[in-house]
């Protein structure tokens, strides 16, 4: 479309009956998109078109309905769904909208699966420590399926039971990334990183207690990594953590 | 010259020399600022054009001195020249490139005073607490006499001896920005901003020692001022505070 | 009034009524503000005059509703009254006190508009980020509507899709004091410092998760902000920000 | 009573009852406080002597109520009974076991006066700066009331109408004790300290948002307080700030 | 002085040399303290009057050497002088403007003794814990004597070997005031502030290493002292400790 | 088992039934635990043995109770169950699947004693300070009691009334580890270790307001102990703590 | 080699030279290594294999020249060496053992380049926000480099002069991974991350004063990034971003 | 002695040389450490007897050596001495006090051995991360075998190469106690400890740069780690850690 109206202007010129001065001074203020960010948009697009994200703690209910609504009407479109941070309440208003909607209670995402299509290269291996940080690692390996990922999960495998890694040796060595999901001292990611020769994204949580400050013993523990490999996403960010391998995984 | 170009490119359309389609391939490519940014860059020199200012630190006292020949030498302008964080070495060497160069030790400013023009509209009026606060005041006094405004001074009227202030109510009255320049406890702001109806220009420093945490209770204290006409500046950040009051004073 | 207590003073000195070493005692024990401080509370009153302002938090709906009662049967007044940080209960009461009274939920802040007077030189122009930073954005906007500016607001402009901000380049460069308010990164003000030559304002807000610590990277992040007109209030303050802004665009 | 139980010992040793040998045995097993400690004790009853105090957080209504009980079933004792940090459920439960306990809601303090008895030489001055602060202050003013201290107090006096304060130089210089008690920037005992020459209690209180960090701003600030006569006690610390002043008014 | 100033004023009135209307005009304009301040700074004579002090960090030697030299120029005055925060630099500068200046190298302290008159009341007794804490409790040691104080000091009696504080119960019990000075854990003011029963000024010193963060630990452990007589102030800060705890002993 | 499984390889090897390289591959891909690790599980057994433990925070109660159950329904162990963190609703389910399960209301525990097997050598003394840290100090001793422990416990003998604590020297001494449990200053472990030779484990707890920061002053009081033979574990952590000085007791 | 070790004793059970008991107790005792964990050496040595690297910083000269001098020693090998926080004396004494040896010393890294082979698939571009950012954005810049990647630069870009970033579209649309250093507020990677859909390693710099924190404010800021295809290395850490970049371009 | 003391008294009661009452009065206010400490100083020798340590940061090479000199001419006495901290100079003026004196630079320990007794039951193994944080493991080192214990090192086995560690498998498991050093994440110990069913003591260090926080990062990993039978103490304290050891080791 911006590209019809920069046309329609030169065309214009070419045509005389627009000057070019004149037609210099309309486009100095035509909006950025419509000649140069177009391109932005599309990569935009391109990136996150495996799948629309609503972050759904804050919104009403009424209102994640009414944006799951407009995004599945678009008829071209076949893009998956997903809204995180998101409670019951929110899914009975979005199952109104799509009987498709899924919802996982541990990690708070609703899930509206529209497409198996399958672009990343790989497959997207999540390692998580304890039983309290799965429900970050879902949220991670929901986003990543739903972009378009295979995924593979590996919950429970602490670094103090050290044995339950090494005897997975194999799904690390598969992976194309990992992400390395861990609260308490954060250690995971650069037992993991050690093993491998692959990225490994690593998303501290905010599990623990006392000292561990709501995750930021776990960051500390990752930004201060000794494995080469590692690098950090957000405290409990798992839907970020999957963005990033999402990306990585199509190169 | 941007101009120009642009108007090239609508003229070959024009003239036929280039079609439509390719002309809008090409002004798709072109740098930004060659259609739109000059505005900025125009703001940019409106907003600094008093003063080229040189962050001395981590620099040395050859490039300091490189970088001051090269303004000094654009004819047409006179603005003045200002570096910050120097010391007698870059001193020096820029006293070799202008015989105007003078150096104030307290500050670690050196100030080439080419125009006396003044610019703001009213008077910036820079307060102190103690004697170990002057150099980030004094800082703040010459980067906005150079920025072209006219400038009093009150230094040592800390809030422990109140009355030095209050004598002083005359001058706080006629300025038009108040720059308040504080260590330790930072509560002069405070007092200040509750005697002015003018906005007030905080500004921590890290003078002080133990709980003073190089002048986060002094930063705190300001961001959490009672007087509702007091905004804040980064600790030691003098010139910083001089450029947002000499950019209200033009107003 | 302390003017004619301290020229009857003067006047019964001169009339013999009272022995100068009397009268000196006397006014000894003036209060200040009879002397000298009736220009400090002059101030105050012009400074806030154009809305009379009640922190709602942490008081009861009566006291709230009796508050506002009490300022609007000043008959001689007619200022916009202002509650921040208010609720619905608070809303009840205060509604039962005037018809006239308006309830901002998104802000949390009611307002009695009572005079349409605009006492600001320009455009205060409220620039916000996500979604969820409109709260303290709007508070901004009303604080500074009710204070007598034209406010403008430019919303869910974040730097990660830098050309949303861009095609508002007019109304960036129409403004003559800016409000920006961001949470996460809170790179927003560095990015719009950097493209208009007027003061900005800094709001953090508490937006965010994880190591967003409640706003503390966001204003970590402006008060280090490269952009040289950049200033910041406290966390989630729109309504300091709009009372820095109104003061600005006053002088 | 300890003293007795020595004295029998050594007797026992004048009597031969007990060789010297055995006797240092047992004289070196009995528990300290029998021989030298009850000094220690006394002063605790004398410095605590003029009320019993219970921290009532964290005890169940039944509890408090029964240990209110305990204490003024005392019959040689006639000491005030102090509850703070108590709330309307324990108010009850106290109620029952005595008609005389008194509830103040604002600073959830139950007081049982019992003796009216001034032992404070001089009187002790509670000063504070906003009205969020009265809870605090508050406390401070019970406490030393119910400690044998004659307590005025000046409310509401912040740094940012320093005019207020300025006003009552009077009830500020009649004091030998000031506590002192402010949130936000924590201004007010740098400004009282300055006026003064007495200690300064300075009670920091968690009032405020944002970077306030729940009363650490005003804290440093006070640490940090230029004014020589400023002591800090811990972040809502009515109780403490109490205890110190009662303790030096009795000096 | 200034009282004659404002007598001669009011004469002028009574001997209708000046008119009231404009006396009221040039008293609201004399500088406060003429007025009423004088009060105040009689106040800060009072109370600094035993000793004159100079913060001699970021001073030069000969700085220094001058206020020095100016304070004992002073005829009518016998106060002692007090330069803190000195080095060998700056004794040798004031050695020479007053042979009487004594270095004491462990607390950077250098002092004048010019007056031995003792105006506290009791015992102020300083008590440390360990031999690096030495230096801070010096500096209160010798402020608190030249401030007028008779002084005892407890040094080497930390709290992990508690007998030796134990063994100094007469000296505790004697004092009027205590300052107890401690690194690392800062648990000696809880100890001791359980023994006595009157105010304890507590000093945490920047000893220690790791997890002491520079004083951060012993500092909130002081503020946490479960022994209510205890207030805390600056890290290092055994100048302010003797401030406050001679004006108490003053009382 | 693994033992045998090796020894079934090997076994194939020498009668010819496994060619060498075919051996060496599938050892390659044993789990590590099959050929080495079985030690280290077995370490955990041997160390876990006596008590089963259940982190309750985070589970549902039916959750917890089918843990229970699978824990009790092993015929041929007979260890004790432990559950932490726990609440009623836990407790009433765990109830359910074991008539001899016992709640513990004030530090959340719930005990099924199955065994009562003494393993560790001493005793184990459990000292906690105030009354609001008996909850972390309870966890303790339940902990270390279900794993084979005899403990003692020395409840509310804080810093500030020292002869409390004097007068339990007997218990101190008696003990072959300690664990000592404290908040606000977090003071008691250094006095305590001053008082004996052997091992003390210091537990902060989050007991406290203000600049106790849930637990950061004590836990870093007890990191700079004075005294030589503390060491500490989280805040709060009295489960770890048990964990720990039962792994001593046992040496 | 381990191969060789380990079909050696298998070949021993099956020449009956060792019984399959003996050989089950030494293939316990075998360093796993030999026997699972070549894979993962193997896989390290994939990964660094293109350059062999050095952390100088806390080593003597001497120490790093024997080191570089070990590795150029191996015939086989072909690799890059790469010194790292090296500093002058440590290229002289490199120098020394390899006259290939290049200083670069703004970054203080030492390049010995052996090979020029390109492993890395795409164009590794590394964007700096400030001049200070450089030394940072230089080591990530010759890391990469010596792991065999294109690499290009952007430098000076920050965002408070956002088109001349704007004006380097192309570089950013034509890299595979972007590494972008900033100091200061770290908002470069937002913006960057919001104009491409490839992943963005954030490097935060230590660059700055005050409110920096030593670059704490920077990595909050880019933890924070509403850009969600950026992840985060540790402060100052140019080589571990490149190390990461490197290892996803060879994806 | 004080035993003797105490007898005299005793006697001279039963002599009726001096009455039960007086005997009483003096035997107030006799040192405790008379009566009952002895026991206390007897553990403290106890404990620390197999060696004589000094601080040596913060005292001169001559007060060092002079300490030295005293603990070495008691001629009964054949007890290790350790200086810690200490530097060249230290070492030069203690080699004159005694020729047997060694020093360790990387450590910075003079020893001074005089006994070979072991008095540990078992073995401490000193386990470290990266060679950066072998001053502080060495520290340990030297520390526990000047105490008299057979100790093991086992250097440079960091997480990130976990097969390193896990070679190490016997080393582990024939000690008795393990002190675990680590910089950077601090993850080492929660490995170890999984490994491993005997107490681990963590050290953590200030090695790294960035986040690491001078050991802060390591710090709270440690006090979080997964493993429960992990202690912490404080930053680089390998002297402290090796006297917890060495005490665990005695029992």
């Amino acid at each position: 479309m911006n590209q019809f109206e920069l046309l329609k202007i030169l065309e214009e010129i070419h045509s005389s009956a627009l000057s070019p001065a004149k037609a210099a001074e309309r486009l100095k203020h035509l909006p950025f998109e419509d000649i140069g960010f177009a391109k932005v948009d599309h990569h935009r697009s391109l990136r996150q078109g495996y799948a629309e994200v609503i972050f759904g703690k804050g919104k009403t209910p009424a209102q994640v309905a009414e944006i799951v609504r407009a995004m599945i009407s678009k008829k071209a479109s076949s893009h998956n769904v997903l809204v995180t941070r998101a409670d019951t309440k929110m899914f009975a208003a979005v199952r109104r909208a799509s009987r498709a909607a899924k919802f996982h209670p541990l990690s708070g995402v609703i899930s509206i699966e529209r497409s198996k299509e399958i672009s990343g290269k790989g497959t997207i291996l999540v390692v998580s420590a304890g039983t309290s940080d799965i429900p970050v690692a879902e949220e991670a390996v929901l986003t990543a399926r739903m972009m378009g990922n295979r995924v593979e999960q590996l919950f429970d495998v602490g670094v103090a039971g050290i044995h339950r890694l090494l005897d997975h040796r194999g799904a690390l060595t598969e992976a194309r990334v990992i992400i390395c999901v861990a609260g308490m001292e954060g250690a995971l990611p650069s037992v993991v990183g050690g093993l491998v020769g692959i990225p490994v994204i690593a998303v501290p949580t905010s599990t623990g207690y006392g000292a561990s400050f709501g995750g930021v013993a776990a960051l500390l523990g990752m930004l201060n990594s000794c494995a080469s490999n590692v690098t950090v996403v957000n405290i409990d960010n798992g839907f970020g953590a999957a963005c990033v391998a999402s990306c990585i995984n199509r190169l």
